[in-house]
């Protein structure tokens, strides 16, 4: 049942939320970084603005969220996870926040700063 | 702590999926429809095509879900839950599906079909 699920939700033009939501997410060189926590959608237009990856702990640190754009994330068949065009340095100096550090969405430089980073190693 | 999260989460601009999906739907004059199950988003681009509202049995029918046109949807600070431009007689013509009648979400017909359903309620 979950199984025929999966198949029928996962094509190559929609995707169920709730299927992303706790999907592995890997580098290039294969290590798992962590996986889709949930999204962040724009209440006006529905776009999704940023997946949010969660990490426990690879990257030497405690459990924590970081924000990715949803252009960053490529869903890989053979590894049944997305893989993610950023080395472990790119996403240590990325926006990220813990459980107590809560970000203000509202507040929309913190979006600004989050697109700002990913110019860069996303080469857009 | 949780109370925390949904207020930093619910902002005017940006929503977290995790907090939409649980969400009630009400109608206009306030009956309670059912519940958002998840999102069907589109791959390549993040967009939200679809919120997929799951029902309890309010209309008569087993449980079932109905994929919504995410402007469809409009939060309700007073009520704590999305109020859909719809009425009951709407919904129950609208396509919807149950755990044993999943559509082909790849057979883009079906997302055809949902659009040019509501393209007459939602007056668009």
């Amino acid at each position: 049942m979950a199984d025929t699920t999966t198949r029928i939700d996962e094509t190559h033009e929609l995707i169920a939320s709730d299927k992303v939501e706790g999907t592995a997410v890997y580098s290039p060189a294969d290590e798992k970084l962590g996986t889709i926590s949930h999204f962040m959608v724009d209440k006006q237009t529905g776009h999704v603005a940023y997946a949010v990856m969660s990490f426990g702990g690879f990257l030497g640190m405690g459990n924590s969220y970081h924000p990715l754009p949803w252009r960053a994330l490529h869903y890989d068949v053979n590894r049944q996870g997305y893989v993610v065009d950023l080395t472990p340095d790119q996403l240590k100096g990325a926006p990220s926040y813990t459980s107590e550090t809560m970000p203000n969405w509202s507040d929309q430089l913190y979006g600004h700063q989050i697109d700002k980073y990913y110019e860069g190693p996303l080469g857009h």
